[in-house]
């Protein structure tokens, strides 16, 4: 073969060990802390129909250029999904006799032929969770928590950022901005804590939007003192202010109210794109700012799934959405996290293959990781191996050992050998590891 | 949207949550056990370049009519894996300077655009392990072991069926069977268990295979006793027969040494394809033959990376393959596993929506599987619910009982209730669950 061939192609990569180990790692903690929220794991095809994905309400025009498509022998036009929502609301499609509320998880792989980044690909994991058929703010208050939860034991500290689309567009149409412009100031506004307020001014006019309106908002985002019940209470005639108001209000309550610990903070001007959301909104960051984008988010899109499946149903739904790869990034730079160790314990057989391998087995069984030398290594290899690969400790097992009943412990970190009764070392190695 | 689009790809199905979560348990099941025997984690891409996916040690003319094609907006010429053999390959092409033996395990979905049949989909997740760089039989020994640990954990009983290539083909060789008919010959004896001897004729017949060597086989398969000793006796003048031989009791004395606990089988015309397989070859089967099929299996291929590569290295291989769904079907059909439950416990809000959230985490933060009713519900329709996702316990959350400290608690299988003050909740909850 040319050795031309042996090449990622571009957007992909291998995750090797080290890598792989924490990635199992995130995605075992985000499992276990879904499933502790009573949410149901689901499993939808990476192959869709093209026609699926395609539909207009799914993703839109600018992701549909990013779609792998396909084709079987059977000449059907697939397409990989570039989601898990889409395949998401055909399950719910498919299956109308489904118990709502439905809470379920799904995390895998989904597929983007767009630009690549440092930390973006082609193909990469998305985590995600979705309830749909509740209205309740009790949902979005579930999700945060399980956020904060996640991120506590994944070790990342980290805040949320809150806030609502009706009173982010009621606040606009009070500004008055036309609603053919509103769409233009808020994707600007979204950039605000990136760009500033000259930024923004820069931004807006870039989208040849008039001068009144860029002076209204100019104004009011210097206005300052922006909080939930100060443009309340200023807008206080706007019916769209007030219902997105009291949907923050009774969120941030329960919230509270639930003793979650964990920093929320209302941001008014959060809007993550035109696309889907229709109430509540919420990102993720980094307390220490390490990676400035944010590490998660979601929100609520009561009308995607209905107009989606189109069978006069509405489907209120609240999700969140984590990037495994974005968080494996956070937790590298977290000098703290310990890397993650492919085995605890090296066998080294000298001779002894067979009750070498006994001998991993039994420590095996009592929950340790074990590596049996099966290189038939010369001893000086194998604690070279061992300490390349940051095993602790090494067991050499030789005919004098096996014939006296006893086993030699390598410490490799304290480079000390001892002599000790076979009987005793798997209670040993449990109390020191 | 039509319903017309609401519908899965041929070969491609959705996992709900029943199936999802018993297919978790297997996945966790499998990578606790792969690496307890000390395997580290591999991710590879699902997307790869067609060219090194078609390359002739790859899997070949059958399989490369499988391959879902693809390309890019960089109009690549791309492919879904098939397999994650070939991956490894690359892997190891791409990172000279890996530490050999390397052991490794990926888990993750495979494509074949091929016959779709029960059980056999276009996307499924194969479970992998392999060990490169060593030709010890004791690496044989290690993914043996390994398998009956991985049934015992899943509560599968199997047997497993072992033989060598360099065995068979020396016997072939010494009835008379020219090297150009080995493989048909190979073929049709693979299938002896499944078409007994007189099928094995009829198939030798259809392949046009010499009536001379239809009959010395199927003379010596009727001869019976074909023990590994008896073989190695009778073709004691065959160089092959006796490498193979020797390779096989060398195995069989690791797995007795090493007090393997599990039924081994020598099965003499067992042969797993002509594709890549250069020495041992094994295949897992259920006791109960529930699935007549095998459920696993795997070798030795010392040749496959080494050409693959051609770059004049040897790098013995041997691995071993398990097939999530098929695990599946077999867990399904036994009696013994239980369902999983998404849930431990309900927590219903009557009105207390914030203190109910803090009670369901308090529970979740010990390690509880907690739904909280986001309905709204009536206490009613919530016990309904609860019963019909087999959730064990209710709490039962009024004014009433927040007021005075107390929680109802609902028994679902016995249908009864009780107060009891908040405080103990946890703790009863513990001790029952």
């Amino acid at each position: 073969m040319e050795n031309g061939i042996l090449r990622n192609v571009k957007g992909t990569k291998d995750f090797m060990p080290q890598e792989q180990m924490q990635r199992n790692r995130i995605r075992r903690t985000l499992e276990s802390v879904f499933e502790a929220y009573g949410c149901k794991p689901l499993d939808t095809p990476m192959i869709q129909y093209y026609e699926l994905l395609a539909s207009k309400y799914g993703g839109g025009e600018e992701i549909l250029k990013e779609v792998y498509r396909l084709s079987d022998q059977g000449e059907r036009e697939l397409g990989l999904r570039y989601d898990l929502t889409v395949p998401l609301a055909k399950v719910i499609g498919m299956n109308p006799e489904m118990r709502m509320p439905f809470k379920r998880y799904e995390i895998g792989k989904v597929f983007r032929d767009g630009p690549v980044k440092t930390g973006r690909f082609r193909e990469f994991i998305q985590c995600d969770v979705d309830i749909v058929g509740t209205s309740s703010m009790l949902a979005e208050a579930e999700l945060i928590s399980m956020a904060f939860a996640a991120f506590e034991k994944l070790g990342l500290e980290v805040y949320i950022e809150v806030n609502n689309r009706k009173l982010l567009s009621g606040v606009l149409q009070e500004l008055g901005v036309p609603s053919e412009r509103a769409g233009d100031v808020i994707l600007s506004l979204d950039k605000l804590e990136k760009i500033g307020v000259g930024g923004v001014q820069d931004d807006l006019r870039e989208r040849n939007v008039e001068e009144t309106i860029v002076a209204a908002i100019t104004s009011f985002v210097q206005s300052g003192g922006l909080t939930l019940e100060l443009l309340a209470k200023r807008f206080s005639s706007s019916p769209l202010v007030q219902e997105g108001a009291a949907e923050l209000r009774q969120l941030f309550a329960y919230i509270k109210g639930a003793g979650v610990s964990g920093d929320v903070r209302f941001t008014p001007f959060l809007a993550r794109g035109l696309g889907i959301y229709t109430g509540t909104v919420y990102e993720i960051f980094l307390q220490d700012n390490s990676i400035t984008s944010s590490i998660g988010g979601g929100g609520r899109y009561d009308e995607i799934i209905g107009r989606f499946l189109g069978d006069g149903r509405v489907y209120p739904a609240v999700g969140i959405s984590f990037g495994l790869d974005v968080i494996l990034a956070a937790l590298t730079m977290t000098p703290s996290v310990q890397e993650e160790r492919a085995a605890d314990v090296l066998v080294v057989p000298l001779g002894t293959e067979a009750v070498s391998l006994a001998l991993a087995n039994q420590l095996r069984a009592s929950g340790m990781k074990v590596e049996l030398d099966l290189s038939g290594k010369r001893l000086k290899k194998a604690l070279d191996y061992a300490n390349k690969e940051q095993i602790p400790f090494v067991l050499i097992y030789g005919e004098n050992e096996v014939n006296s009943g006893n086993v030699v412990i390598r410490d490799m970190r304290q480079g000390i050998e001892q002599t000790m009764p076979l009987d005793t070392v798997l209670q040993w190695l449990e109390s020191v590891l």
